[in-house]
């Protein structure tokens, strides 16, 4: 096996041995027990006394943006850790370590692999973790999956199950950018120059809301969390569906200018932005008389939140409630085995779904 | 999508949410924080104190009885289970949990997927531990991964690093079994139905050394574990280079009687079929001085153990040792990204290889 065409050597050129020295060990040497197969989480014991140990595991899907023309694997890392961080944050935990497992081609150039680390390791620094271990496998298709590890603070774990009739429900982060960044690629919209930054940074690095999950399980008032991974609809009807309820969700909802702009250019409607995927927000049931401290927290830490609805009894389904009105919530989802579920070549219909309703 | 033309009903048939309620609901229901997408490792705040948490990860190649025709994907389950519960074993750690990863073809029948967590549930049994939790996804080809969460006794994790020349090295563990059957399949040896049934066994269902990893670590004797997972050879060279040593192995090894048995009839040499990997043993580098009551101890709780050599200079390099004098070490070894990275493709020439020098 030879390096490509070009001339770049490639990782199946090295073998396991020398990608371990060359490429690994200068990166990750540090880590207490590199090399051994066990990694350690190095946390000081009294740290972790009283609050219990979750772990989350994800396999990282064809990032919408590399979909979307860009190749750089740095971005391919970043949503990696994001996806698994995310769910710390919805159990309010936070990341001891992150191991990852990576099934590679031989022929991935060894400067594609350098880039795929810096943006895992750029991701787990930005949230104050680190890669403690992991596994490294030849094999016919890039395959990414990873580990998060986290401890929640003392009885505060937070999950799907425990919310009721009347809790409001918060949606915690900035959602609309990813396809917002898909419409501008399209030439569905146009933006100035610091906008489109603006956009394609929050598209590019998506940011798990583990700030936010940590204020939640502090304030003690969240009664349920789930992460937004396969569409606000989805994460809505889950919730629902682990606590025999239903929802009121009101469309109206005002996103960031940049992403109302390319609503208003592309011609959908911002509460359908809103309801996409990608942007790893997070949605939380807090009964009523504590949403104003809860958004106060967060916004304590910089982090946005809004009401969007509430939960309501089951016989009521899912329902938009807005200026027009009231109607069924027939939301985007994405189901894994299912035609709707997501690898990186529906954008077209995707795009069109967005903008029918506009 | 529809079943498969034998009218078996596939993943793809289902979708996620029905293969969530019945396929893993009835499964997993009990364990704590089913459904929410961080896994609790429940175990009690007062027994994990002291002890560090370690965590690895691995994903599952094609198993060798696999290719050899068996098409039962219990035995993959199993084995990605033993892979993962191998390295905490070479830890010294006891298994808080697992978390699993896989991505199946939507074409996967659902009695398929019923007999891969049969297996994965059944090996987790076998060592006290469980599934935690894990993720599922559609893609084009099978790939699984499962990361092991692991607890050592106080200040004894056990690693690669720390061992010195004259140290002795232990093989824990019943090599050969793996390859032994490869033989018989292959037509290249004959076993009385007790013996086949015995190799078989062992063949399909490798067990981590999780009980032998707990007593070296409760030993305080050990200075350095490794497991064989890509071959004996490999693993010494590997604990060597992180001692800056070399080793001194005797070839004269005696395996099982049936191993043995497969051994005379293929004419391969039994040192050869043992240093071959898929048994999943440990090596250990212990001083002279304790390796009579490490192997003790091992006996007690029905591990088997034998002294195979010594650890030496590093200037010495690998020297096999045994009645005919001594020879440089030529062993078999996998290296990931490399020709000898195992897919399941090479198993004519391995056969071969193994024979060759008998």
């Amino acid at each position: 096996m030879s390096g490509r065409p070009d001339g770049e050597e490639c990782l199946g050129d090295l073998g396991e041995r020398q990608i371990l020295e060359k490429v690994l060990r200068p990166r990750y040497a540090g880590v207490a027990g590199f090399g051994d197969d066990a990694a350690v989480l190095g946390v000081p014991i009294a740290d972790r006394a009283g609050g219990e140990l979750v772990a989350t595991t994800d396999s990282c899907p064809t990032p919408l943006v590399t979909v979307l023309g860009e190749a750089d694997l740095f971005h391919t890392g970043w949503l990696l850790v994001t996806i698994n961080l995310s769910d710390l944050a919805a159990a309010g935990a936070s990341p001891l370590g992150l191991v990852v497992n990576y099934t590679l081609p031989a022929t991935t150039t060894v400067r594609e692999f350098q880039r795929l680390l810096d943006g895992v390791d750029a991701c787990v620094a930005e949230h104050g973790t680190r890669v403690v271990g992991g596994d490294l496998r030849d094999g016919g298709t890039m395959q990414l999956s990873a580990t998060a590890i986290g401890q929640c603070l003392p009885d505060r774990r937070l999950g799907r199950a425990g919310a009721s009739a009347g809790d409001r429900l918060l949606l915690i982060g900035q959602p609309g950018y990813l396809w917002a960044w898909a419409f501008v690629v399209a030439g569905r919209a146009r933006l100035p120059e610091a906008q489109l930054r603006q956009v394609r940074d929050r598209a590019f690095r998506p940011t798990a809301q583990l700030t936010a999950g940590r204020v939640l399980a502090e304030s003690g008032a969240v009664r349920a969390t789930m992460d937004v991974s396969d569409g606000l609809f989805a994460t809505v009807r889950t919730l629902c569906e682990a606590n025999d309820l239903g929802a009121r969700i009101d469309e109206d909802i005002r996103l960031d200018p940049a992403v109302e702009s390319v609503c208003e250019q592309a011609g959908v409607r911002p509460f359908d932005l809103a309801q996409t995927w990608g942007d790893w927000s997070l949605v939380a049931a807090v009964p009523a008389g504590s949403v104003e401290a809860v958004i106060a927290a967060l916004a304590a830490e910089a982090v946005p939140a809004r009401e969007i609805g509430e939960l309501a009894a089951a016989g009521g389904g899912y329902v938009l409630t807005g200026p027009g009105g009231e109607r069924p919530w027939q939301g985007i989802a994405q189901e894994r085995f299912s035609s709707s579920s997501w690898h990186g070549d529906g954008l077209d219909r995707m795009l069109s779904d967005l903008s029918r309703t506009g």
